[in-house]
């Protein structure tokens, strides 16, 4: 049994979203995600009720985990929805109404401390936190109902080890990200992707009961197109010239900006369906490849509140790598290079999509 | 449904354990009550071994909850006790062995950061904190085998109002903790642990299966003694005595002394033991009185080293009373006191005792 609190042992720091509840913290700066729990929220509800067959499934308990909880509150709303569509969908048998149990998972250096005070006042759920990647396995067999992953799968285990190689033919030169689709970068990023994805299938397929659910919201591309070509990708493009520049500047050594990459990757739907049927453990009961309304989601109010956001979400990335006394620095000269170009999210750039999914274990 | 999350509404805010891992932490100053862990090993495992009903609770998932765990590290020591324990019961039936999935409990200000951080290494087990009181429900109805509680029970939920109430004949003049047995003070105390234990062991009784066991350690009083004459009592007094000096010189309000006692309470062997036969929903299936170990157990190595023990035990409940302001100098006077009047733990004392019982779910 390979158990996820291993991840120490095995795998590089993990990333979490900055903790606490301050002015710069993830709790208080997740507002673009609670965009997409909201775009998603009736599909998700419709086809929950649609595909639950609680007659099945029937138990004195229900259990429900989150993957890649981060610290709230999206995660509240999230498996909030997923519990009125539960309980419609089992309306009018109120003689058996089970007791719902509800687990927040993301890695041990996620900050649970804040997860747990700012749970929902009165929420007549049990709840439990665990830590652990979920690239391994965190439950007992058959033990869970529901399971839910938004806005997380995008992270990879890790960095592949070749684009941070100089001696590779799949060093990424010059790039922090994910760069091309059939070049040798590209495929080294998908390589990791599609190993990731299946370590993350295999250990739901062992730990949902049979006719349980998984819901799986993610960032994708669309097919045939570049992630430098989307919103993101530009993004990222400017985040990373932040890091050039700042090399140049000499606050940051070189080397160490050359053996840096953002472990993320956004699958186009495509390839994302065919992984899952290899796969073969689960049905696909829904996939829905979103555009229109990550448009509307990614439409923030502000510069400023864009870039709270990035660093809510990258601090702990570039902590990680680059040590603490960059830190405040990096982010000032970020702040300033994003208003000072004029950077606008979204502007001319290939639209990344949302791709929503419900399988079903079998 | 009475769900423990609910705590921050109905209860004042419950004192944990200090937190972190540095030199004034409870991870790093908790070997007193290693030493209970210790000497309590061979009889739990013992117990269970015999007590353990395995035909009975087959399962492919085992269960195991610690209620009030802390920070750690004597809750994995424990916790792996048990496991042992329930290994050796189920000795020569690999092909049946259980996946284990160990839960975590303490109040939501416990600091699960730190005790997820200090996991053990490659532990084999699926675990979870669970935030929360453990005098409400924490898990679904017949969801845990083995329930464990070691120095917890002896915080009660709550203060007596009556106690710290100058208005009323229960009111504890001058002293912060449990004086007295027969007196109004003494009474006002026993009367909140009665109600406590009946709520923890209703709340259990919802939520072990069938035969399930609880193991509870707690410190206790020999029958007809009051605390003030035990050393825990003398302990007490001069902690209290270091309140009212730093009254006089100023440093603390007279109101908040008087408005503060300990939320603490230790039982006698004889009083608890009625207490559980009232409550009628477990049997005990075995009840020990232990004095010689815990004068072994409390034999601390240094007068340093137990003021380290009381700092990482009291700090949060002074600060949560007092405020922020006075702690450092609260403890470095109460230190110097310590040290001056040659305080040694246990000298011209009653012996206080440790209870050790098994419960079985009935």
């Amino acid at each position: 049994m390979e158990v996820a609190n291993e991840e120490t042992k095995t795998m590089p720091q993990p990333i979490t979203m900055r903790g606490g509840d301050g002015p710069l913290s993830y709790a208080q700066n997740s507002s673009l995600q609670k965009g997409v729990v909201d775009a998603t929220k009736g599909m998700m509800i419709h086809a929950i009720a649609n595909k639950l067959d609680m007659e099945k499934l029937c138990s004195e308990t229900f259990r429900i985990a989150d993957f890649g909880c981060s610290i709230g509150p999206n995660t509240f709303f999230s498996l909030q929805n997923i519990i009125h569509a539960v309980e419609q969908t089992n309306h009018g048998n109120s003689a058996t109404s089970p007791e719902f149990q509800l687990f927040f998972n993301d890695h041990s250096s996620n900050d649970f401390n804040t997860l747990f005070k700012s749970l929902p006042p009165s929420w007549p759920y049990f709840v439990a936190g665990v830590p652990g990647s979920f690239y391994g396995r965190l439950f007992p067999k058959s033990s869970i109902h529901i399971g839910h992953s938004s806005n997380a799968l995008q992270w990879l285990s890790k960095v592949p080890e070749q684009v941070v190689d100089c001696n590779s033919s799949a060093y990424n030169s010059g790039s922090i990200y994910c760069t091309g689709i059939e070049t040798e970068v590209g495929k080294a990023f998908a390589s990791q992707f599609e190993n990731d994805m299946e370590s993350f299938l295999n250990a739901r397929a062992e730990e949902l009961v049979n006719g349980g659910l998984i819901v799986i919201v993610m960032g994708g591309i669309p097919d045939g197109i570049s992630l430098s070509q989307t919103a993101i990708g530009k993004f990222y493009h400017l985040f990373g010239s932040c890091l050039l520049d700042l090399t140049d500047k000499g606050l940051i050594k070189e080397e160490k900006v050359k053996s840096f990459n953002l472990p993320l990757y956004f699958p186009s739907a495509k390839q994302l369906k065919a992984l899952i049927e290899r796969n073969g453990r689960f049905s696909i009961e829904s996939f829905d490849e979103i555009t229109e309304q990550v448009k509307g989601v990614a439409a923030l109010p502000s510069a400023q509140n864009y870039i709270s956001h990035v660093r809510a979400g990258f601090e702990g990335l570039i902590k990680e790598h680059f040590g603490n006394e960059m830190v405040d620095e990096f982010f000032a000269y970020y702040a300033k290079k994003h208003i000072e170009t004029g950077f606008v999210f979204g502007e001319n750039a290939a639209e990344n999509t949302l791709i929503f999914i419900i399988l079903k274990r079998i």
